[in-house]
């Protein structure tokens, strides 16, 4: 066997070694398996999980922060903790930004000679408006932003057009995303810098649909701020190929999206309480807000009510643990982060002590597995109940991130875990008007909360030390 | 450790025990995990799966055995084929029974003084035609053929309503269907048996819609002939209810189905010829047959292009294989398996030396593993490969059936190999008319044949033995 082969059966053996070692939660493996099999059946009988998106995703379909929908979905994630019987349900606090969209949100090829041949484009949060007529000028198509860096001043006063797409060669999605977002987050702040007027984005998804994906965009102090907007792959595919073949062509972008002063808002909060150590918390969230197209069903309404359906489950199997588990809807993860902060530096924290933060923001599909962001000893200590998770399906537990509301309490020092699903369709829908319930299976989903339970539960009872 | 939880510990470590051994296929491991990055590359990035998948199920949507879409597949998977350099493709004949399910099939609920109520019903594929006019009687429901044989004589003359849900607790859906599907197969003679007039069966399905899923049923000599239907879940709740309250209630069933005579139709064979030991031989296949609903984009148009997609790729990488690798489509699995046993019998096979049968017959959705109907020797030696196919998403390696139509090969000792996926949304769909491209994701496709193409390549290169 050659040593590149020894090293990757580690691979497989690693986890498994301390498991040899007697005494310690090994020894209750088998009644956490009964407990294991309990949340399962008792989870896919009902698919509780599945009716709560359905009324989240109808009363509060646009709940991005500061808009009216994003306050329904206070109420009614609060009521549904009320309605289950969650201890301490309660509102926390959070200002949060108010960004709005506006009715108007189009864009033009322009031809001379020609009709104007529409792209379906949206604003991408956060934007500046244009001019009320729009801006209308010549674009210049790159793939990164070196690329627009070496054009020296040939971007000067054009539409700086970034159409660089996801790698479809890559099989984890997350990953694709990873070497595409950036244009969307920076490109106003590069096409400022070139002396652009104006960002157009290629959606950042794996779906060849005309569908524009938004998503959070910024600028940077000591830049002109420029409008940004995502146009459809459909579209960035026809512009580019119109671009090779039409000198002449020119954009024309409308935006009439605006920044409102900070409104607030809240994080909404109930739980199980623990039975020996009230004070120790295991948090298990989603958040609350999403993108203003669509109804965010996957995005992340999905992780909300898998947060609810854990301490849910719980109950209904009388399977109160010895540390306390709270539901968590963090407010504003898409534009700001704000709820994640809020809830980090809350005056109720600091007379608990949080073990775990466990988040679910990569939708409501099949569980694959675990994502630990933790030291090695509590990825070991994990992995030790890993045969539990093999047997949900969901046994990969890997480093990885947790998620992006419970980052301000990673940060200090708690481990986080994220629920890690199987991802080739999630892109396609993300921050999209496709991202509806429709494109949520009832069990994947409730498989989802099932595996949060186990972990969550397994956590309150062992601790991770 | 309790002695429970050392077993539970081995369903890790019993795969890699064997991989500590010097010498073997483990010293190329590295070399292979390099073919199977190219091949994940090569997939992902074509996707030409899919393009054969929309290719096949719109030039042939309705290819049940016998059907004029049964004859186009055999000319549509040979071009494909063709068009990408297969070596000997070719046809081989497979006699078809030949079933029509004509223009007429409908029910209604018959309340004296309301209006019939319509359910939504199709034949089941096998059944006789009722009379013109239908059949009109009572009801009888029953959830099992214990709770039927029971009855004694109540069913005289009654139509027997069978409906008995997939038990929705089950982790895995073939389990639960397998826990259902008597109803189906079986329901027309226990019908008859009891002195019933007709049998309407549940849709075998998770789904909570009104679309019927039809499928085989057969029926037994010595007993009368009774037509069989089935009615949506929908409709099948709806029926339930309404027999608890209207002790008048009626059904009437109309079908217009009939078995025509046995006609001539083939399997389709294309392969890449192995370099070292061309007579020995890994079949790769699905079946090119459908149900007469949707057009079988799933079931099994699905398996039929990853299995083209297996050869195409290895060929587009210029990976030629020790061994022969041939893709099978197989004829006639939904209502009769002659194409399987055809492909066993054929004068050709004994010239050539068979060394595994892999199908894919689970749908097009993502890979999770591989099943294994074969010695426990041969599970290791696939298992000692397992790392490979962790780094694919496709660890799970585990004993479980292959495939109907290869049965008949790995009946006769021949490793039989099944391609495993993520199951929950599968019979949402199977056999009805939501079984449609518009549920199959191109990269969940695309990677059942990237799996698929690298356990052939391993096969054909190492040899199973």
């Amino acid at each position: 066997m050659s040593q590149r082969a020894v090293l990757l059966s580690f691979v497989f053996l690693f986890p498994l070694i301390p498991s040899a070692s007697p005494g310690g939660d090994a020894e209750r493996l088998p009644q956490y398996r009964t407990v294991a099999k309990r949340l399962l059946e008792a989870g896919l009988r009902d698919s509780d999980a599945y009716a709560m998106l359905l009324e989240l995703t109808t009363r509060a379909p646009r709940r991005l922060a500061g808009l009216a929908g994003a306050d329904s979905a206070l109420r009614v994630t609060k009521e549904m903790m009320e309605r289950r019987g969650f201890e301490r349900v309660r509102l926390e606090p959070v200002i949060v930004p108010h960004w709005v969209r506006g009715p108007v949100e189009k864009a033009e090829i322009l031809i001379p000679g020609r009709r104007p041949i529409p792209l379906s484009v949206c604003a991408l949060g956060g934007s500046i408006a244009t001019p009320k007529g729009g801006i209308t000028a010549e674009v210049v198509e790159v793939k990164s932003f070196d690329e627009l860096r070496a054009l020296g001043g040939a971007a000067q006063g054009k539409i700086v057009f970034f159409n660089r797409p996801m790698d479809p060669a890559k099989l984890n999605t997350f990953e694709a995303y990873g070497g595409a977002v950036d244009q969307r987050g920076q490109g106003a702040v590069e096409s400022a810098h070139a002396g652009g007027v104006a960002a157009l984005v290629r959606s950042v998804t794996l779906a060849s649909d005309d569908v524009p994906h938004t998503g959070a965009m910024g600028y940077k102090g000591g830049l002109p701020k420029v409008p940004a907007a995502a146009v459809s792959v459909k579209g960035a595919n026809l512009l580019g190929d119109l671009l090779r073949k039409e000198k002449t062509l020119r954009l024309r972008i409308t935006l009439s999206c605006e920044t409102l002063p900070d409104v607030p808002s809240a994080n909404v909060l109930g739980e199980v309480r623990g039975s020996e150590k009230p004070d120790e918390v295991v948090v298990v969230g989603g958040h609350l807000d999403s993108w203003d197209k669509g109804t965010g069903a996957h995005d992340d309404a999905s992780g909300c009510v898998q947060a609810i359906e854990v301490v849910s489950l719980l109950r209904k199997l009388n399977l109160t643990p010895k540390r306390t588990i709270r539901a968590v809807m963090f407010m504003n993860e898409e534009n700001g982060l704000r709820g994640g902060k809020a809830y980090a530096d809350a005056p109720g924290r600091t007379s608990e002590k949080h073990i775990a933060m466990f988040e679910s923001d990569r939708g409501g599909f099949a569980p694959r597995g675990l994502t630990v962001q933790a030291d090695s000893l509590v990825l070991n200590k994990v992995r030790l109940w890993g045969v539990l998770f093999e047997e949900l399906n969901a046994g990969r537990i890997e480093r990885g991130g947790s998620g992006a509301d419970v980052s301000a309490m990673v940060g200090k020092g708690i481990p986080g875990f994220g629920l890690d699903v199987e991802n080739h369709r999630y892109f396609d829908y993300h921050h999209s008007a496709n991202d509806t319930i429709d494109k949520v299976n009832p069990r994947e989903l409730e498989m989802g909360a099932v595996v949060m339970a186990l972990l969550s539960f397994l956590i309150a009872e062992e601790g991770l030390s």
